[in-house]
């Protein structure tokens, strides 16, 4: 069966590469590979791409719409920061890049702030402009967990603001190559344990560093399970970053743009301190998003 | 030239072992190697011992004192953890261990706490007891800066309570292994951005956790120079250990073991509290440690 979309939505990260053939803003197919953006050299770029797409082309230049680390400078061809507040995504600042002649490849910009503390973001502009597109109007926060988690203001269709936490990548080094590998699990989870670290965390932000080395001295002398660990040292690191990010989710209205399970560990979190976050899919988002460049619109 | 030690002290790590020949409290010589238990398998504990100290054996068995992981589960046989209170070392709790004829081998038990926090120690008990054999009637907090930093509370000869911090593991980790190391010298300091960091850091944990991923931003906003960035992550991760610490050093005698710059930079970061803390070099705590179980006395 031939495939033949009006245009191409391409996600290009670090680790991973998905593209998906497009009919307005309706999927006709699918495919990824492992080859993100941190494994290749850039003669490696449009091979990667074009092993994906290749089945959809025809001789006319196909509109190719692609987001993430692929217009950083390390990627394919830098696609300069557009400065906050302005629109997540506007059409017209989407940057063109010469490829193969089949192809009309252009690339979303990222996002960066200097003030009140610099920030930058490659990727999840284009989320949070499918988040505009899924709830036109909104006004309130949008919380993208992931490696390295943002928290964004939206206000009259712009990112006024935004704030990026490392938890996610620091989760992942203590449990997997610091001491503490040896008592956190790979796997498991325990609500009342995360429940607990979040509330002590957001309480106490100080009291977080003390309590990291405590998760493998309660292994050696209490038998500490590997999956009550595990859900702790999450809750700890989510709790210090709720306790940082304050300002952005009290009393607020906010939207969770969820990948996987962690989405619903920040979802709890924040329902503890009293704030119901509404949930929407990340890949649903990130084409949303993509649909709206390739259309010319604004959100 | 032949040398002939009363007995021979050692300091088996994760990564490293040290021996020195020993007569009473003098260094007759000293040797190392990188064969730390972290390297070895069991069958390897007794030659990379013997590698080294097999010149200075005679046939009557030579007592050799060994603190660090060599006592730990995962290491030559399990010393098992004194409950603190307690004296930091405690001659009649030696542990023998058997082995070649010509070494009357004795590990020095590590250290635990199950109150207020769970917490452990192993080869800081011994540089502990140096510091009582070097400061006698010495009352007050022990600041053992490494990657693993330790605060503990001494009274009437006794470790009454102590507290880890992961803090330079955590600092290793996010300046090689992190988005960060794109930004973070691997050498260089800013003692203006340090001091600054850590006075941050104290006033406002929270804040740490929201500053790390700046340091990134800034690099590609703001040109960040490596060395500052390198002090100031240093000075986040340490002022946020000082601010959970504080009930440790506020209003106390503090003295730091000092193995290396780190220690400067704790001491420079309590300077600014008010605290001026007295430094004794790590190695010389070691052996007093060493040498005292040796001779049979308690600090």
């Amino acid at each position: 069966m031939t495939v033949t979309p009006d245009w191409i939505a391409v996600d290009w990260g670090t680790s991973q590469l998905r593209v998906w053939a497009m009919a307005g803003g309706r999927v006709l197919a699918a495919a990824s590979s492992e080859d993100g953006m941190g494994r290749l050299s850039p003669e490696g770029f449009q091979p990667a791409l074009l092993r994906l797409i290749e089945p959809w082309l025809t001789t006319g230049p196909m509109p190719v719409i692609a987001c993430g680390m692929v217009g950083a400078r390390q990627g394919w061809a830098e696609a300069p920061y557009r400065p906050v507040p302005c629109a997540p995504v506007a059409p017209g600042a989407l940057m063109p890049v010469a490829a193969d002649p089949r192809l009309a490849l252009r690339f979303v910009p990222g996002l960066s702030q200097r003030k009140p503390a610099a920030d930058v973001m490659r990727g999840e502009e284009t989320q949070i402009a499918g988040v505009l597109a899924t709830l036109p109007d909104f006004d309130g926060i949008v919380c993208l967990p992931g490696t390295h988690t943002k928290w964004a203001h939206l206000s009259a269709g712009e990112v006024v603001s935004f704030q990026t936490f490392l938890t996610g990548e620091m989760f992942a080094l203590l449990a997997g190559q610091s001491v503490l590998r040896h008592s956190v699990g790979a796997s498991g989870w325990d609500d009342a344990a995360f429940a607990e670290a979040v509330a002590d965390a957001i309480t106490s932000p100080a009291r977080v560093s003390a309590r990291l080395f405590g998760l493998r001295a309660e292994a050696l002398l209490a038998d500490l399970a590997p999956e009550t660990a595990r859900a702790r040292l999450s809750g700890l690191l989510i709790g210090a970053e709720l306790a940082a990010a304050r300002p952005y989710w009290l009393g607020q209205r906010v939207v969770i743009v969820a990948a996987d399970g962690i989405a619903h560990a920040y979802a709890a979190a924040l329902a503890a301190q009293g704030v119901q976050a509404e949930l929407l899919p990340a890949e649903q988002m990130t084409l949303a998003g993509l649909t709206l460049a390739q259309a010319g619109e604004t959100p």
